[in-house]
């Protein structure tokens, strides 16, 4: 493909692109596929000689579109959001026509200075303390773009790690990094996401998943108590992750309990804010935010609900220095006049190369401006209160934890089959797409308002579906239990 | 921005990137910045206001674009290439405009179905044994998109680290996982990537830099050695590194050495071909593969020489399940109907989610074929050659490593300070961009081929600009003696 070519082949595509998302509501939310389906469809080799353009756009759209689970449809409700926006592709394009590698500042210096800039006004956007960020002075806070929340908790716990066993060796000098390892315990919440989990797995490390209360947020006197058991066991509590807005019902672990705490141990304090961390855009949610001030990291990501499309996830650190010696490798051939005078950001991640992804976020954050982000932000909790309304306008539902932000979880009353039947229902139907949770034992549908483009009338129909499938899967459940009642009867009756 | 808003955008911003591309020679390849630049030309804070396009287009063009490293530009020689290509930057565009997450079978069933396909492809493509394939029967090979080099390394490292775990303990069950641990050791060439160093650091494993040979390359004997060594010491050899194409000078280790040592010493081998893979493509390089079938990991990066814009790196396994075992979380939301009977690429990586990567891997390999991927690397190689050529003809130069591929090293005869010295002054002048390496205590520079664009022409003329720096180099330094020779003489005479 020459340049004249991709001129226009690339303008079909932003045509291609524009009716995709515009259209989208024409499209099943959730595929109707199976295991193996594009095996069958595809050849087991790849192509020697080139292939025509038009064909390939073709298969995208026969074989490929057919098993996407259309995650910026209006009836996507299930996991978080993870929104594009037309600025954050713009952004991107770019970013990837440009496409350096930015592991050091001098290999690409636009690339790491534009993602101390981004950092800093996203800091100041959701309103962190100045020590989370870059300054010109001593201080050794700043912000970083990692790939994931996964990586930015992992990337957290390692440094939390390093700097216990550095602390412990300066009492303790006989003592090898591997013996205090096997001492260190973490803690979080039940709520806490999966990742957290994997963080400790990778990390070596025990970890506590502490019991929620019954608002599901985690409380300091529960956290307290588990320390006390652990240090009784020669253990070394070293690191706290709370989350803000977890990912079963969207709850808020008590930063002001928690972070004394972590204070108090010497505990590395990490704040999850992976959904959450968008709304604190606007003023009336930052109250969950109090506490902050005692965190050494927090992350959220621009990727869920902040229209920057996947990857981007914001972490900022009080003192990158720890980052620095947890990562810290430096081979000549990374080296540079600059070294030591500049940020080289791959010291503070666990791969070394990284994208031009400030750009993107750039772009999404000077377009919108501030007020359009936070019109953006109210707009989802509205209809997620409205959605709220819906629910609970309806006796057979009940809504076992309170809505907070995007998210309504809801239920059947009684007990859980029904509602495990309701999802399975509405998922196969393809119409409306949303996942589980477990809330204290109670199966819980999840339902988060995603799209920017999402309506109130997008609302309505979903709950319509929601109520007749729930009216389908009740007749059912009736039917089943008179038919199994009538079963129960004949065999006493006949003893089968 | 609305739709139409896009549409015009978005067609303006194809012409951009294909304007950028066509004319990035005029481009200084190298920018002339300082640390710090950006933060004088932009606010300290987000705009409160949406700003305008044009407004943000501007600042593209006059703050970002003077800080950029151009890494698609012919004049780009250092690290190694990181290319796009436009079935890239489409196929990209397009999956950030579906922005679907991989991380579960469902999350999108065709984001994972793809991926599976084209592993599948590449994986023939290179000539990879059947073991590492994904197939319907038994087998338990199959690829995965990581995001980086660093991450496959590390990965293998941790499934490794899980299988030699469990094996010790299946004889030794009163072992805990960190007693085991603290005596894992790993080992590398002494030319490996500081990813490997970087892996074991955060595996907090012990990690032993092998001498690499004459040639650079790791051999068997020097690992038996060292393994010796360290049985006696009461270590466990748990990991075997070898790379397809170093950094410091494309050299290769003896996988047919070390293959045979690591399946005796049931340890874990996985080959880093980060570069050099795009090269296998092509069967007359295929050689250095020999003893691939020893490897239980295999990685590269399409995202380097194949044109598939970063990021996007090839993994193989052949056997999956030490993957889903050292990573394996399930919590309640992210399982679904066909968990067990479809593969769930969240339990083959750290990071929870996955970007939709396969699609610009699939796009690339159709629109160029087999054929067209091979022309593009044999075009390279063939002016790495050319290079070589033109360097052996200058005697003031010396190339003390083996060109292979597309990376020549290079040095000024002499000291090492003189070859310093003409990096430094090739860099600030910006028209060619290289980095060094030291090999084996010789500072030397690397120049790689990168770009598809790259013409004779531009070889030539980049080694016009060489020679000529040289050329002041070496007369600064003859002033510079005859200025120290007169000052040594004039101390001897006058005592200063």
């Amino acid at each position: 493909m020459d340049f004249d070519e991709y001129r226009t082949r690339g303008k079909i595509m932003i045509d291609y692109i524009a009716d995709y998302l515009e259209t989208i509501r024409e499209r099943r939310v959730y595929p109707n596929v199976h295991p193996g389906y594009l095996r069958n469809l595809t050849p087991d080799c790849a192509p020697v000689e080139p292939e025509s353009w038009d064909h390939i756009m073709d298969d995208v759209e026969n074989i490929i579109m057919p098993g996407i689970t259309h995650w910026q449809s209006p009836q996507m409700h299930a996991y978080f959001p993870a929104l594009n926006s037309f600025p954050s592709l713009l952004g991107d394009m770019l970013a990837d026509a440009i496409n350096c590698l930015g592991f050091t500042w001098a290999s690409s210096p636009a690339c790491t200075e534009l993602e101390i800039l981004v950092m800093n006004w996203l800091g100041k956007m959701i309103g962190l303390p100045e020590a989370f960020l870059h300054t010109h002075n001593e201080s050794k806070g700043g912000g970083v773009i990692q790939t994931t929340s996964s990586e930015a908790t992992f990337v957290c716990l390692l440094a939390a790690r390093t700097q216990a066993i550095r602390r412990i060796q300066e009492t303790n000098p006989e003592l090898e990094d591997v013996e205090i390892n096997s001492r260190l315990v973490a803690y979080c919440s039940d709520q806490a996401h999966s990742s957290v989990e994997k963080a400790g797995l990778i990390g070596l490390v025990k970890m506590r998943f502490i019991e929620s209360d019954d608002s599901l947020s985690l409380r300091g006197a529960q956290v307290m108590e588990a320390i006390a058991i652990d240090k009784k066991q020669n253990l070394i509590p070293f690191f706290l992750c709370a989350t803000l807005g977890t990912t079963g019902a969207c709850a808020f672990d008590k930063l002001e309990e928690l972070g004394p705490i972590c204070h108090a141990e010497d505990m590395w304090f990490h704040v999850d804010a992976a959904y959450a961390g968008t709304a604190f855009i606007c003023p009336e949610f930052r109250h969950w935010l109090s506490g902050v001030a005692y965190a050494d990291s927090i992350a959220f990501n621009p990727s869920k609900w902040m229209m920057v499309h996947f990857d981007c996830t914001a972490m900022w650190v009080k003192n990158s220095e720890c980052l620095h010696r947890t990562f810290n490798v430096d081979p000549l051939y990374l080296q540079h006049e600059n070294s030591g005078l500049a940020i080289d950001y791959m010291h503070w991640q666990i791969p070394l190369s990284k994208r031009f992804r400030a750009l993107k976020l750039w772009f999404v954050i000077r377009c919108f401006g501030i007020k359009g982000l936070q019109k953006h932000i109210r707009a989802g909790v509205q209809l997620a209160n409205k959605f709220e309304l819906l629910v609970l306008n309806d006796k057979r539902f009940e809504i076992p934890a309170a809505r907070h932000l995007g998210l309504v979880v809801f239920r059947l009353r009684g007990e859980n089959h029904l509602t495990e039947r309701l999802l399975k229902r509405l998922n196969s139907k393809g119409r409306i797409h949303c996942v589980p949770a477990s809330l204290k034992g109670k199966y819980v549908i999840r339902f988060t308002v995603t799209s920017q483009y999402t309506t109130i009338s997008d609302i309505t129909r979903d709950w319509a579906e929601i109520k007749a499938t729930a009216t389908e899967i009740i007749n059912d459940d009736k039917a089943d239990s008179t038919y199994n009642k009538s079963k129960v009867s004949l065999a006493g009756k006949f003893r089968i």
